[in-house]
């Protein structure tokens, strides 16, 4: 009895630490190791009236005050820019891009300078081929601004996940670099 | 012989509703209990050409028929708008705000009315701290209207839901309040 | 004793399995099935300053060298679309429309055709009823381009996928219909 009884206490506790790791996500506890990890560079060169062949982004709509050349005064509220910038694996613009970061993103606040997300990675190199989707908020003053990931496909085939992004460089209203540190909780 | 069997049926019977149960939402059935629920009002002043300092949101972009002060006719097709919202616990647009609604609505339809929404919540309070991703068509002649939150971060990491919106107000084109039941299913 | 030892190792088995069965989708294999698939076709028509009754999209936003009524040069890079193109079964236009496709896609590459995509289905019909929420990269000259499926509602509760486009037919600068094959691999 005494065997039985240890070894069935054996697999009960066995089966809830099977439980209980496969299911740690569901608890309170938010120190997850990622499954995944990627830390990326973005360049981006905005569009001023005089760069245009090597400008990566434009502003194509401003609030009535606004206009397309001239990031608009008061924290740029309201500016919507379109991008398409090289993704690099290390801070030098001039590296061979290993994608592109596409998308828009949106000046949306009045009282502080914050961007509303809204764009892809799209990756082709030798270690991915796929593309990752975020979305979020990047309240641009803080050290680190936290967007979720929605979706990938490729090597990304339905991946979710949180990626920080912090200004590794921002040189007047022309040119920022985002380092952007991917985390995936789901993998598939 | 008797205990022993008895003993592992319930280990089965414990192992197979540990299981079941942490996987309910892969069922058909639909009356999920959330397993988080906020909910919250966000406020929309939209620019009209005299309210500048006390608007919260702005038309951007329209399409070649409209301009950026007043809504187009026909349903606003085209109409792009970026806001930033004040959101508060109760219905009472002069409450202390927990945070910002941040990010853009389009309206999107040409013979009723309705918006795609892109935002996020980022709330700041004493309660939460941390942003949640929206998006998702808005009908908003329909009563309550059900949008997807895609992720979420800080006291939301990596939580998914659904959230009604109702109308809780609407004055003209200027004013309009939005009361949104933030249901998540999925919480970390 | 052996009785004993076989029945737990069953057990032991059982929850092997049930708990690896259950966590495929955590794996290495992109091969799943999805639980739900729906193929679906859409018709976007765009305005071109003489077709504003029957077209379901327009320019709204375009860079500084662009307009609203013809498509920029240079991949069309910084043009902003908002739609609301008739979903149908078939690839006919003129069939009985399932729902409505609405949303915008964002011209965002400087040296490719590729747009970015954030818009809703919303479905009405016998069949389905309910939204399904999509972002993602559509670079168009490849013959499957693949955007996540980040939510969905009625129906679609919760849903995530993966969903293939296929440009089925394209008419100069106004027309073209779109293919897209829905594939849900978490259904609830």
């Amino acid at each position: 009895m005494s065997v039985k009884t240890s070894s069935n206490i054996v697999v009960l506790l066995f089966m809830f630490l099977t439980v209980s790791s496969s299911y740690n996500h569901e608890g309170n506890n938010k120190h997850y190791k990622p499954c995944k990890r990627l830390v990326l560079f973005f360049h981006n060169i905005l569009y001023n009236g005089n760069n245009k062949a090597n400008s990566t982004a434009a502003i194509v709509a401003a609030p009535e005050w606004g206009n397309l050349t001239i990031l608009t005064s008061q924290f740029h509220f309201g500016d919507l820019v379109v991008f398409d910038d090289p993704i690099t694996l290390d801070n030098n613009l001039h590296s061979s891009p290993v994608g592109r970061a596409r998308g828009q993103y949106i000046y949306d606040a009045k009282n502080t300078f914050s961007t509303w997300l809204g764009f892809s990675f799209v990756l082709n190199s030798t270690d991915y081929h796929g593309s990752i989707n975020f979305i979020g908020a990047n309240p641009y003053l803080v050290n680190f601004r936290y967007i979720s990931v929605v979706g990938g496909t490729g090597d990304f085939f339905m991946h979710r996940g949180i990626a920080p992004l912090m200004s590794d460089a921002t040189e007047g209203q022309v040119y920022f670099r985002l380092r952007v540190d991917i985390k995936f909780y789901e993998c598939w």
